[in-house]
């Protein structure tokens, strides 16, 4: 049995299947990294000011320049472990990094940094990364629905509303609506990724402890050399305790998630056995019932779906919570909420995307559920154009199963119409290509 | 006692304080009278377009043009017990404008528009109106804001980390970070609210029901009539599923309690009696101590902050959750949600600005409390500036009581440094008063 | 237009369809009403315990024996206006009531008590009463699923797993397995209701007050002779900030709406046009499309579900808030939070009352849904009797139409078993009717 | 770099300061585990109703007896990458298993169970495994609590109020209500733990497929075997869709959280610079100020307590909307929720245990901050005993700073009492000691 005081590793994504393949951009591994990278690049910012000798700041660089290097000087397990005491794991990286350095360099590992400077900057750094891919997926899973929105912009179907046909649609226009969710999700999220600033404010945020170090004008010019180094955007200000950063883009990244909800919950229904007008490529399999094929992605999707809104709300308690200059339990509150939202934001955009690839759609099948409930489909038509008389005559003739046509003869000739033409759903779908044309188009 | 079909008033705010007389416009009164004026919209962008006799459009309007036509056309509580039938007000509601207004004009009473239509519009225009009063509530909260932080520059007091004194700030600066939270929130908040788009897409989103009424050129047209009749956002495209105009709204909203929870938790906690650098000016009595005088306009914002996290994550978990082309439950969770966030951010910046307009600052107690610790406060200056022997002298000889300045001397003197100037904590304040500026500056 | 000092009352209902007829008990009257019912129990107390004289007490009791009285005493706007200053509504409550009883009674109103003591008693008053309304309708609702579980129990439908059909079950016991749940949360909330506690504490918890005014013996008793009057059970300690009477509550209340959310998803489903396995008696109308016939009650039901999660973890956020010895802010966020959630249960449960009690089972559609897939839905059957050999025949016979029981007779024959048998839906039903029994038998 | 199609260890605490060296009971590999120990409970059980071969079952249970067995059976990264296809890992699973048996074994492992059998069996007896270790943790921590409500009975302090000084009160009772906290939710977490019911339904909640297996007689008596094996309490029947096992379970951790976060909340005020009042034993260091000395346990508890809840109400979520026979995501998304939870109640528990063990009461610095406001601090006693303007005579004394016991004193001198001992805080205790005895009998 392995000692209690080791830190396991708890997650290897058994209990995740929707992230599986999609999360090593905000992996431990990548965290400690990033907090490596962090203060390599903080060292280097020094350089750039000409505070630190370019010489040190380049040792402190180069001596985790490779994911070995970064490995080699800090454990993994044996950080998370000591970052316990401290409460946060930038205390003990230093410590590591500065045994990892030489001697001469030592002092300008951490140099005037508080930790929450550097793991907010790191988890931004990651953040952006995830971010970056997760865009990059949905640009990917968008062309995949709008193919999906042109092949079937002609498939008309049922338009369902609580549950229940309503007037005619076209499948295209449905899954035009899903692009349109997507592209201004990721639109959203791809700004604020931009966006997202680093971290340097000193122990108190008046960054005294870098004028002390560097002179007010090399200090002046430090929050910006150190975000470009790390591709980040430079801060207004340090924002310790003003976490709009944090919640923006949790904000972002669940806006993701409720999109791919729709889809995914449209998808689940649509492959509905009654139903079946759309099916998953790689259906997935039963242990129990051989015969069954699941609509598993959707299925997946949406148990992010479901998890994501409370991730968010987690990251917005905290930042209403934070107090003094530096908070005292809410800012750790954040850390794994805002990495378990990027990954589902990854997963669910990478599950996405496949089962958006590979969607079958059963044109007979929507033809023929909407073929359901006869003419009834387009009794609202009927209503306006001919009156709330003849929409009654329509009710009533389809529930009794007589002749829908014959029964509304009358009504379409004194009003000059076609009664076959009036009762053809595919004549009664609006804006329904235009809004496809307009939802292909949009940025 | 009353029939159980009543629909009793349920909240006259007794359960929530911080919203007490500012939440007139979210009330059920302000959302009926949202309604029927989107319905008057709805007739008079039909005539705008073409479709409808102007003075049938007007006879429409002019029925509903004063909140008491209103009132006598459609009785609150009549119309909530009449809602539940179908699941929402609109559809009762209409029965009783027809009944309000002549006969002929009766036809292009919700003309073409489908419940949702109706009720996300009515919603839009009533966030918006609250949106509005937020942002301009917020802005006179930022001028007392700017006030104190300009008052207080030099108020040089502990900055806390993890709660405990780690190196100089100014009240100044605190307040800074305080208006560029607001001032983020509020902008954010302003920019939204001007884009809050109308709905207008029929049963089935495809607006079939426009063009039949008023032909292609008339329906293409009317989104924009009707929402420019509103003052809404022009849609790009029916959002009956794709809810981002509902959480992007929520998201804003709660960055205004996030940033005035912050606010509120500095306010509690430096009014503690232990602390006692900043007081409220009305502060609240109790009904068993005599003495007290509590910091209750702060205690009503936490409360607020608390609660809208948890409101603003059931618009995603309500978006997430939209399926086919007008949704079964997730759409009707969202209203009462919806209003109670933006009841909530109306409520703690009225509130707030309350408070922030009456803060009473204690410059000694701020100057008191620096002096606790004796010269620890600069420890890390004397950290950077002469090294960490140095500092251990300093702490042991904080810790001992003897004399910090004599301890330090030496090191001061071959440093070339003036101990004096080194352990002045107003000499150690970084950039404070620049961020101060900045802050003030910032849009 | 009113005056913006007016609270004016905010919600009738509009927005919440599905608690309209059912909130009575937790409107602002009711809680106004508690709170003074909560100051006269006090001064019976008094009196009980030998502290206060009876007439005085009784002087106090009846003066707001009858609503009239109490409302004369205190008007609910100007109650909630006076609620600011103090951020309660105790406080300014007890300047009305002693105003409105005779003056030598005016010292025992509100005796020794602090805000907490009266608000958190009068909130488990309203708390308690509505529980017992949520569990009575429960009860009613129960007797309704029963008798959909008995009455169905025969007709055999398909089992759904991740939307596809699965192996056969019956309708009766889906019905049994609402009802297990419904029966679990309406006990859990009994038993709950029958122990809230009345809170007495006084400022500070020590009941000090109480000790000074009425001496230790008479202190010692008064919490329990308090809550005899109140109804409540007796606290075993003041809880002004171990809140787990509030959140136990909390749990108990999402409880309910979990178990009638599962039932408003599965009549939603079942609804569905192209399932149409059940219908709700009064199935909604459209403001749009004549024909349609909404599962309104279970789509608002749903609306309820998808909220009352939130508001269960408010209470959880503001109850681990709660420091000091009364907190500072996250007690007020569990009043609105508290009261809203004992509205949805109250309103989720009528509203599936009445879904319950008219909700037609469509036994032909079921049955026919059942044929849907052909023998599959017993391909599980076959692949245990006759292993996987037969089974891929089963599918591959299926899939292409031809004759099942030609292609599975072979296998049958040589395991000696009846293939007509084998492959009739019914004969694979396992427990199903004895789970029916079982939850018709559980307490 | 590594594979995108590997699934990487995600989690070694590094986020989760608050959980390292407590979360063992619940990582991937303890899941693994279980899974596997429930397969083969599974066999024992057919086993034990005669219907498969005893030295069949043992066979199964012997190839997984040993963790080591399991680990070569089953890889964690494959079956995690495996999970993905089907939804979850057990549908792999059982290929990996069936593999490492001999093969007159295998069709007896996961002989007739569903997927949700398996894995809603195991996650029980993984949360059962975390929620005895949390409980027993629980209770030294209590001794440790007890044990500073015992030690500090008698040191009078002050009560605080919406953060102001209101009565007096003692350091004991403090603790004690800390410990009616921990008990009640301990308690309760004990209780469900041991009603953890086992799952098993087959693929519709009908156990048909065990029926067909065993016979009525032997399936009958499956669940009974299979949950004496799994040490689970046996089911009333299958709960697929009733998901309170899960949902009651959360609540009990999430109270577990309560209860702490409220400790932790008092730790970090009572710790607060300018207070003093209690310090941890090895309070945390800082990256930037050497002085400093931060309650850092506290704060991690506190970062955990703001998660949780929104943990719990996933779970509520996910319970809601779980529809026919096995949900469509929401099932899926419990897992990670739940695990989190646990894992959250782990580290808090034991990083509270470790702050109550060491924390220091600092019983000069209680009666510093008791004597700050004069006395005032027995205002409320002033004013019962003498009447309002003997209040508010001390109240102006005390702000004018002129002497208190003289301005009283004519006062007590009419109602016969001692001013000294008026104005003592220690007799203004009321039960504050035999509230600290029931506290530390209670069970």
């Amino acid at each position: 049995m392995r000692s209690r005081t080791e830190s396991p590793a708890l997650d290897h994504g058994l209990l995740s299947p929707v992230t599986t393949g999609f999360d090593e951009a905000v992996t431990d591994a990548a965290i400690r990294d990033a907090l490596v990278g962090t203060e390599a690049a903080l060292a280097r910012a020094w350089a750039k000011v000409g505070a630190a000798p370019t010489e040190l700041a380049d040792a402190i660089s180069n001596a985790f320049a490779r994911r070995d290097d970064i490995a080699r000087a800090v454990d993994l397990d044996a950080l998370a472990r000591a970052a316990v005491a401290g409460g946060n794991p930038v205390i003990p990286l230093v410590g590591m990094l500065r045994s990892a350095v030489p001697a001469e360099a030592r002092e300008w590992v951490h140099r005037g940094a508080t930790s929450q400077d550097i793991l907010d900057s790191a988890l931004m750094v990651v953040a952006q990364q995830a971010a970056g891919e997760t865009v990059a997926v949905l640009r990917d899973a968008e062309t995949a629905v709008a193919a999906l929105a042109e092949a079937h912009r002609n498939d008309v179907g049922a338009a369902r509303s609580l549950t229940q046909h309503g007037v005619p649609t076209t499948f295209g226009l449905r899954a035009a609506n899903w692009l349109r969710g997507m592209k201004r999700a990721a639109g959203r999220l791809e700004q604020l990724a931009a966006d997202l600033p680093a971290q340097l404010g000193g122990a108190g945020g008046t960054l005294a402890s870098f004028v002390q170090i560097g002179g007010s004008a090399g200090a002046a010019r430090l929050p910006a050399a150190f975000a470009a180094e790390l591709g980040l955007a430079v801060p207004h200000a340090p924002w310790h305790t003003t976490r709009w950063p944090v919640t923006e883009l949790g904000d972002a990244l669940v806006q993701v998630l409720d999109a791919l909800g729709v889809i995914a919950a449209d998808v689940a229904t649509l492959s509905r056995t009654e139903i079946g007008e759309a099916h998953e490529h790689a259906a997935g399999g039963s242990s129990a019932m051989p015969q069954k094929q699941n609509p598993t992605a959707a299925v997946l999707i949406r148990s992010a779906a479901v998890r994501a809104p409370h991730l968010a709300a987690t990251l917005h308690t905290a930042s209403a919570l934070a107090v003094d200059e530096r908070p005292d339990g809410s800012w750790h509150a954040e850390w794994p909420a805002l990495r378990e939202l990027s990954r589902l934001a990854l997963g669910a955009s990478g599950t996405a995307r496949r089962l958006l690839e590979g969607l079958r759609v059963d044109s007979d099948a929507i033809a023929r559920n909407l073929r359901m409930t006869g003419s009834l489909i387009v009794a609202e038509r009927v209503s306006i154009a001919l009156g709330e008389e003849a929409a009654t005559a329509l009710i009533e003739a389809a529930r009794a199963g007589t002749d829908v046509t014959a029964a509304l003869a009358p009504y379409a000739a004194s009003a000059g119409l076609d009664v076959h033409e009036l009762l053809d759903p595919a004549e009664y779908l609006g804006f329904a290509s235009s809004l496809i044309d307009s939802a292909l188009e949009e940025e």
